[in-house]
């Protein structure tokens, strides 16, 4: 699997197989951000479910193409719903994303993350750089929910997880990086910093990761096209909101719009996609 | 009750009431609509309250106008909450809504339905096709939350679950078909396709069926009459959006500055109603 | 403490340290308003962290640097996590905002907020007029989560519900009266009805002052300050809103690019400000 995978000719392509297919994404996601996450992939061109019931979860989970677990908002019952659907997922077959917001930050949310990892391996992982060197248990202090490391001081981390789990992990910041088991490496440098002032881009990344996962076998490839959608689509809201003389208010809006409306031209001249591994 | 009941002006009359009374509306609803839920009320004139503990439901409805209960995203306490909130309700004789979100995806969530209306019969029911057909006892398969059945093939389904629970049935979707258990039938034709990509525009819809109700006691008029608004306020939205080269996130804010701003000139001129029963 | 804690250069300069310093604010906050809460944070320039599981919220609040507590939909395991970190925010003396929504609505709030208070003092209490003489145990009434009274009515209330915290009481409205044990009492009249017509700001103007009580250990001032900056961007973010031709749903994009935005110079010759205690 080499260069050909990866160009911006094929990274839309994948684009265009999830306005056309729009896959069904089951996410089990924080109460911050469900209702942009949704609009997110609305925008998109997928179709969003969020059911967390212990009682429906694996069958939601097996109507669709693709689950996004998200422990922002965690708590005991939560947890255990996103490892009945895991498990789900992964009988089915479909890819699973994980979302290990704010690792590092408590004890119980580092435990909660062992305990839904134990039940099964997620297909990827989606992380700021502090998250991804905590989940992959290299020390790291996260802030809250926010990095205190750069994406690109997380990327032995993120080759360790890779490996640990058999698939990919993604460590986003100024750059992204997403690394797989096998070693392939691609670094996106798209986006601007005004996206972290908005709440739950980082959460509709792993969203998006999902429904190009859900069109995308190739589980690094979908990973590399999710950000670089999302990574274009930022760089320009934030141009087209500055040039508008606005904020990160208008921002979140221009955000959908750009997800909806992102051309091919626009996509391919801004990528910058560096393949390292 | 005849066509004098529900042209132009009789529902522009009930919009009109709604903005002046501000009628309380008691949601029970799903996480991811929340927020956008709370907004169009406000937006549209009403005053919104989420209450969902079983500790206060009650008592919530009980100093409400209208109860709205929506699905979306149920879990067996608040399912336990919604009777009682149903019950409170039915018996100080405010108006019900039920949205039955995902009718039809899971087992649980059709259990969780039959539960719930075992309890007592909503005063409106209001879904897509596919979830109208599904609590109607029609097999119906519904794809996650999105209908898989055009409204028009749920009239009759609506028609039968109209008359089980001697109320109202709004089967919404390119056409709103507004039935009751007396054989009225109204059709509305207003909206865009875009709408559906709006997460909550169709929850936002029982909500505002819930604002009306509370001031018109005909829940078959009032109902014409939300779907009414709703549908003009959308399809002026859509259309102020793609002369602005936007997309679906701008819709959402200038759905919600319809439904503040609508005038009647606007609303009158561009109503599309049938009325065949 | 006199007047020269809170003139226009003096509140100014504690936004200019909440955008320096860029203070961790630890939410439990209701399901209604969190996205848009953490939005308002982010715009400011404070960081947000939201979290409510029993096992985690000490330690969450162990690495913030304010708490902000609001019952909007509350539940008796959120009442738990919300006196726990309430006592772990204590211990270390950090600030501790409360934001009764709704207090008075139904007996199972009243009993909550009880038995909250019960377990610690909030530095800050912020609420409606309403809300506040209700906390106070002055009977009022109020509809579902809006006010039945002015904030000028809830001075005296406002005034011995500070007494006997021991801290401060904001009671928000078309004045904002912000009163400590000590006996000093500033009023803002800034802001505009619009405000109220977009769910949230109330709940986002306590978060606000947890941000600010963050960095001005002066929890009057901060509480000044929050409330100045809010009524002052709201009231320019409606004018902007209202000389596009927009409404409320506009409203909440422009409220969110105000507090990133907000300059000196507006601030300064906008602020209405009068100290009179």
């Amino acid at each position: 699997m080499g260069l050909q995978h990866i160009d911006a000719a094929a990274l839309w392509a994948d684009l265009q197989a999830v306005r056309e297919r729009a896959p069904l994404v089951h996410s089990i996601t924080n109460f911050v951000v469900m209702n942009y996450n949704a609009n997110a992939l609305l925008a998109l061109g997928a179709s969003p479910v969020m059911a967390h019931a212990q009682e429906e979860v694996a069958d939601m989970a097996g109507i669709a193409q693709a689950l996004v677990l998200n422990i922002g908002t965690l708590e005991p019952d939560w947890i255990r719903a996103m490892k009945t659907a895991l498990q789900a997922a992964r009988a089915r077959g479909i890819p699973v994303v994980l979302d290990p917001v704010g690792a590092g930050a408590t004890p119980y949310r580092n435990a909660a993350l062992a305990d839904l990892m134990a039940a099964g391996a997620p297909s990827i992982v989606r992380g700021n750089g502090s998250e991804i060197m905590s989940v992959a248990g290299v020390a790291a202090k996260t802030r809250g929910v926010d990095s205190s490391a750069s994406s690109g001081e997380a990327v032995d981390a993120a080759r360790a997880l890779a490996r640990d789990i058999g698939g990919v992990v993604c460590a986003s910041g100024a750059d992204d990086h997403v690394v797989d088991a096998a070693g392939r490496w691609a670094v996106l440098s798209n986006g601007h910093p005004w996206m972290t002032r908005v709440t739950g881009v980082g959460c509709s990344a792993s969203a998006l990761v999902g429904a190009f996962a859900a069109v995308q076998p190739d589980a690094w490839r979908a990973t590399v096209s999710a950000m670089a959608c999302l990574g274009v689509v930022g760089e320009l809201a934030v141009e087209r909101t500055q040039a508008a003389g606005a904020g990160v208010g208008r921002l979140q809006i221009e955000l959908l719009d750009g997800l909806q409306l992102l051309e091919r031209e626009a996509f391919t001249s801004r990528l910058k996609l560096d393949v390292r591994g």
